[in-house]
């Protein structure tokens, strides 16, 4: 693949978390990048959040660089804006940019105070090389996150899309998730990047559970270099980043905490669009479901409950749920299968469930989520021991 | 302590459950009862429960039996409603009462064929005796349960409470949860019976969550005999139930599927009671919460993190986290505690939530939940095999 033209990027060890792996990156643009960035939408958010937020606006879409570290969430902190924008000058400073070409963004611990200082060691060396590669970054930026997320796109024969995103738990997003850095080469102005992300979006990374727990840190972001020179149509923008966020939304989904399955959730013929993603999101998020699939149990009885009180009106005796495309359940009751078979099928590193409502309408959503396993509560019961 | 006068009981085991322990029971008052009941608000719903609902209405509140059963929720079947019907019929027939007079409950898998030869099988022998006591009736009615849950009130000297209820997962009630059956020997009118169970209801079991999931089976009744001869004031009544019912919430959430600790959340000083119950709601169904009190981890961010994404506003500045009593943040920000202290004090079988938030207004509300552990995933990852 490609790597779009403009950006480099750095990583290193500063010693945010506990073990001695990359937990510091840069993403930077040679030249002030177009760029839009969707944030979470909790009530409590991080500094870094609030900061990265203030900085666009300042710097009106017009951004050289992103700052992103692991190990800690800059978040519920006494110290946390002060920490936020030490961070952001010091990399100003090494980057000779502006402090509000500068974005920050953190990732883990919420609640304990974060150590800038050891941050504003690690710059300079970082800016001065700026040698690593994408990966690196994918992998600097992780949590409890067991592989690096990407994912590429071309646009056309000189422009290419290329994705990094990490997440793990704490995955329910709404308008964003997780740390998400989109770049590409295209041309294009912040506003038509805004427009695009806000659509690819939607029907991505806000179709996308793990948990049902929406962090304090959510950034996703897009940065335009424009350095192919080439100005792609809004759609065709819009597409390529779709393709890349949808693929960097599954692989996220099938590296949920403990997870062994991809889970893909399709509901169709609801009253409309909301209504099918409500009940897509409500099966998505039923442990009830979740833990069957984890067992390959074909409990699909499990499903219709959970579709039942997602606080949607439809006709239960007019649905019909498929697993692994496989009919279990027509007209809201039983159909002769072989458990066996199915069970066997369900072993798969993929499922698939879909809901069928007849005679309602035309709307259809699809979530992507994980089973649910014991090595989730493993993980989560000691999270910071 | 005096049970109800006016009431018998009978168990058996039909054969519908899978290992040999009671899995059939009946609850007879000797006299038609005044009776109210709360029922699921699940979309779909289970036969039993239809019929019950239909029945109840059509005894205008009189009622002399529920026939329970286990091993089978007798809900998305091609047969379930005349399976239903046919069990009604008999047990009226064998308790010589009408058959509107005889409600029908549920509970075990969804979408198998129940098999209502072994109901009708099991009656004679069951109503012939009714010697069986009240413990055993709430022994037959656990599915996943680890211990019966009953529980007991007076109103005075002569009149007395006494409730049972099941339940360990699918625990999200919304008016009702699982199966509950609470007697009285008092006199009262279905009407008073039904504003009693409404009210007690909506502080107790619709204040209860294992795992968000709302079952489709869901039924809380409360039969007046009038064998004491006495007539309790309104709220007399009201207070005994809530009494009983909330005992019966907190031993159904301590119980919870794989649960070793019972969790209280207290939300304080939201802008309304229903904003308050909005966020203790959002943070009894976050599983890092649960997963973090599973692993005696202090981890308060993520009840702050949960509360953020509640859908209420609130100031995160003005609010403050304690556990076990102990404030572990202050006006949304770290407070310096004994993380060792704090994880030896959560390991105790009760553990506590309060989070309360300062000059938003007067709304309070407290939810019961459990602790998310290993356990729950095993049980519900083979539930059907």
């Amino acid at each position: 693949m490609n790597l779009p033209r403009g950006f480099r990027y750095a990583t290193t060890y500063a010693g945010l978390r506990k073990v001695a792996r990359d937990d510091l990156a840069l993403i930077v643009s040679d030249e002030p990048a177009a760029t839009a960035a969707v944030f979470t939408q909790n009530l409590v958010v991080a500094a870094p959040v609030v900061l990265a937020r203030k900085n666009l606006a300042a710097a009106k879409g017009r951004v050289r660089a992103w700052i992103i570290n692991a190990g800690n969430a800059n978040c519920a902190t006494k110290t946390g804006a002060r920490v936020a924008a030490q961070c952001v000058a010091a990399a100003a400073k090494a980057l000779d940019a502006r402090a509000v070409e500068v974005l920050p963004a953190s990732t883990g611990v919420i609640g304990v105070e974060m150590d800038g200082q050891k941050v504003l060691d690690a710059l300079p060396r970082m800016a001065a090389s700026l040698g690593a590669g994408f990966e690196e970054v994918a992998a600097a930026i992780m949590t409890t996150d067991t592989r690096a997320k990407m994912a590429f796109a071309r646009l056309n024969r000189s422009v290419s899309v290329a994705g990094m995103a990490k997440g793990s738990g704490m995955i329910h997003p709404r308008m964003a998730t997780t740390l998400g850095f989109v770049m590409t080469d295209a041309v294009a102005t912040p506003a038509e990047l805004r427009k695009a992300l806000q659509k690819a979006i939607a029907v991505t990374f806000n179709r996308l559970t793990v948990d049902g727990d929406t962090s304090t840190n959510d950034v996703v972001s897009v940065m335009a270099s424009g350095a192919s020179g080439v100005r792609p149509s809004p759609k065709a923008l819009e597409m390529a980043l779709t393709s890349v966020l949808e693929s960097l939304a599954k692989q996220i989904a099938a590296d949920g905490e403990g997870a062994r399955k991809l889970i893909t959730i399709d509901v169709e013929g609801a009253s409309s669009e909301a209504a099918a993603e409500k009940i897509a999101r409500t099966i998505a998020n039923s442990p009830l479901v979740k833990t069957a699939i984890a067992g390959s149990d074909p409990n699909w009885g499990r499903i219709l409950a959970a579709a039942g009180y997602a606080g949607v009106k439809f006709d239960p005796s007019r649905t019909d749920v498929y697993l692994q495309g496989l009919k279990v359940c027509a007209g809201g009751l039983a159909v002769d299968f072989s458990e066996e078979e199915l069970s066997k099928k369900l072993d798969e590193r993929e499922c698939s469930v879909r809901l069928v409502i007849r005679g309602a309408g035309r709307g259809k959503a699809r979530m992507w989520t994980c089973d649910f396993t014991e090595e989730y509560i493993r993980i989560n019961a000691s999270y910071r021991t």
